[in-house]
């Protein structure tokens, strides 16, 4: 069986949504956007199955060449990120602590990322930018205080991350990372979402991130220090999630950041995030210009 | 002269905007919602003093009696909260640091706030709510890099925040404050917003908050580490701010936790946050049902 895979794009005609298929896009939004302006409302109507269904069948209307991907929601409620989650990252800290107790979560605005095939912008302000390949869960059903027995019932979608990052910022200021994590089009989501249908879909599957197809982050979701039930739990227990609501779950071991000498990226570069049956984000570095 | 107060709201028809006097609400939402269907669009529209002028002279429609204020700006595309930014607020960290050279920064979901008089809510998984008084710039002007020189030129309008907290939650992970800062309903904005007119409107005023009447903190804006010119200009460094951004720019010494032992907002309280010019924000205390 081949998932559906909805992606949201730019065409000369302005913004849409749609299948992705190996021959090009079936343009969704034409047909639909006066009910589901965007994939937001797709999934907060619960039709992101029922949609992929009836438009399995479909030719494709635009070719892959003539879009321009852009983040699968728009713009969500809110894109929550976990900061610290697989076992050998929180090593790196070498403070001597355990394992923290709960996780550690920061917020990236929409306009921090861009769409697969978009180049990742280094700022003039620092040469230290950096990957983190990260699994992506959209949310479906909102809710709040969501048990863990039933948090998985809550994902609608599942993504990828490039949580790109300007390592020297995350610790500008005497606390927080707000600032390293939010620089404009650092980081992108993408390629696209793909229906989330069970547990085995997400519970031991491989995330890479590789830089100019070296392995640089490798890792498998069933060593997740917070599990995905745990981090819907965790979040929904002081706000209420809603439909498209975005949370990034946290990178393996590997960023730049950890080698001696760190190895930033530089203009050229091409970054991969690939993890089984979501797909594989690339973006190539480009100076801000 | 007095200031126009522009308020968001709910009435029993809905969601709407309009401006406070003494005798009312002047609906301008019933008037204007097709052109701007919320604050948010009056001022990207730069229109907020234009319609204050234009809407002088009419009556009041709606009895405060008859609405529930609402937070200022319903969705700002972002809401940014300075951490540190009085003095003797960074000595209270005790942590041996100079004055930080940059603002600490955080992110807070439009859903963590409420509107005036509306109970800040204490949740059940901890009794240490807290509350911290600070002045309110919404974006008017949006751009990146802006210059300190041209800073405030880039302001609307002014508010006031209770940037209400559960204190033992912004240290619950390793890094990162955002839990403890994004309980639902557990802060306020508002009660209006003040249109923005010059540097003397904000330059040395009195902030001051109390609790059932007890002054807990009071300082003047002259004493601010960053001032709004700098925090205007680190902010748009990293990210584009856009009009009905709304930034949150620091609180002075007193918060209830760091009283010894310290003293928790508790149900049948009644907090104000008040600063000259800009109007009185006054929430009560109440337990999540």
């Amino acid at each position: 069986m081949t998932l559906a895979k909805f992606a949201s794009f730019y065409t000369s005609d302005g913004q849409g949504y749609g299948l992705v298929s190996d021959h090009g896009i079936i343009d969704l939004s034409r047909r639909y956007c006066s009910k589901w302006p965007t994939l937001r409302e797709v999934i907060a109507d619960g039709a992101l199955t029922r949609l992929a269904d009836e438009a399995a069948t479909l030719a494709p209307d635009v070719s892959l060449a003539d879009i321009r991907f852009e983040i699968p929601i728009p713009a969500p409620e809110k894109i929550i990120c976990v900061g610290v989650n697989f076992p050998d990252r929180n090593e790196e800290y070498r403070d001597g602590q355990a394992a923290p107790p709960n996780p550690s979560l920061f917020i990236r605005f929409p306009r921090s990322f861009t769409g697969h095939g978009q180049p990742l912008i280094r700022p003039p302000e620092s040469p230290q930018l950096d990957y983190e390949g990260e699994i992506v869960i959209v949310i479906g059903k909102g809710g709040r205080r969501i048990p863990e027995g039933s948090a998985l019932d809550h994902i609608a979608a599942l993504s990828l991350c490039n949580e790109g990052t300007i390592r020297d910022w995350v610790r500008h200021a005497k606390f927080n990372v707000t600032q390293g994590k939010n620089f404009d089009r650092t980081g992108s989501i993408g390629p696209w979402l793909v229906p989330f249908t069970d547990e085995a879909q997400i519970a031991d599957i491989k995330l890479e991130t590789r830089v100019n197809g070296w392995v640089r982050q490798q890792d498998r979701t069933s060593r997740m220090i917070f599990s995905f039930r745990k981090i819907i739990n965790y979040v929904s227990t002081f706000t209420t999630l809603v439909p498209g609501d975005v949370i990034v779950t946290g990178t393996p071991t590997g960023a730049g950041a950890r080698f001696d000498p760190p190895i930033w990226l530089k203009p050229g570069d091409v970054v991969e995030v690939e993890a089984d049956g979501i797909g594989l984000l690339r973006n190539p570095i480009a100076d801000e210009v």
